[in-house]
């Protein structure tokens, strides 16, 4: 006798967003998700009208996890410079412990609704960090000779690049990555204010 | 009446990789790639057997920029550290200017012979720009307290994040966003010997 698994939308999300980030979000169909999921397409539909729904549910937990990063107490306190490093320091963390969700989200290319909802808010997150940067730079924490909106699409393009390789239970700790990405991204930014 | 268009097969792999880069080479057929180039498949397999074989030739390209850029001259003399900052500005400038190629490249999973032997090449392309920084870190001119594999993988991974929105004749010239890699790169990654 077969064990019923009751599967709820979260868990029906992540089976979805791993098809999504390993085939692409228009390679894969809603019967993709219910085979890897090991329940019926009908199921699925029970619980998300369309697979649009299915990819919004998983953009929005990134996008929710990158702006709670701008709310995090670190975010908001200390010198322009100290609350940058926070931000990329957790954009890392979290690119790595949703890199299904973020992977998706960095691919998105406007082809829907939800993807220009998507584009828009990642956007307004760069906007925010850039306005930070500017910050840094004119009090000298940041250099100034390397233009703000270059400098975050850079320092987070590093960052996103981890989704390529980064494997939990891999040989490198995600702690000990999202401190190098921290490392390399501001001993390459500081201004010399913050130089000895 | 039309115009009869020569086409040769380099026309065809840059009308190839445009769509393989655009939409994933899986999910790209060959009849989009004859749509797009204005000619029959007919006219396709008049020049290659398969669209792996189209693959193969794109991916064939970034890979020859990218192993030439060993064997130029700013690669081979000089300090660690100089070869280096040499490698990586070149490496960025041929992710701009082959951008469908390398994007292409970046994304092949190991699907067919042909994308594993990319795999493989790219992987010794990482292993000799590791040896090289295992070299500056001995002399003190790369940071030690990053491993050497995770340093290259972060850094090429700034430079390899300029596929996601670099657009030739955009704001941003591509020698200056190669200069801010490089910047953000080695002022992140130079060891204590490097600093004033």
């Amino acid at each position: 006798m077969e064990a019923r698994r009751p599967y709820d939308i979260d868990s029906v999300t992540d089976v979805a967003f791993a098809i999504f980030a390993e085939r692409g979000f228009d390679a894969a169909s809603m019967e993709d998700v219910a085979r890897a999921a090991g329940i019926t397409k009908a199921s699925i539909y029970h619980h998300v009208p369309s697979k649009e729904a299915l990819l919004a549910r998983g953009l929005d937990r990134a996008l929710a996890a990158l702006f709670g990063v701008l709310d995090e107490p670190d975010a908001r306190t200390g010198s322009a410079r100290e609350r940058l490093a926070h931000i990329v320091r957790r954009v890392a963390e979290i690119t790595m412990s949703m890199r299904a969700e973020v992977s998706v989200l960095f691919r998105v290319r406007g082809n829907s609704t939800t993807e220009r909802d998507a584009m828009e808010r990642r956007r307004a997150f760069d906007a925010i960090v850039t306005e930070l940067v500017l910050e840094a730079q004119a009090a000298g924490e940041v250099r100034a000779d390397i233009e703000a909106a270059l400098l975050v699409r850079l320092a987070f393009g590093m960052s996103n690049s981890v989704v390529e390789w980064y494997r939990p239970g891999g040989r490198t700790p995600a702690a000990e990555i999202a401190a190098a990405i921290e490392g390399i991204a501001f001993e390459g930014v500081d201004g010399e204010a913050q130089r000895r």
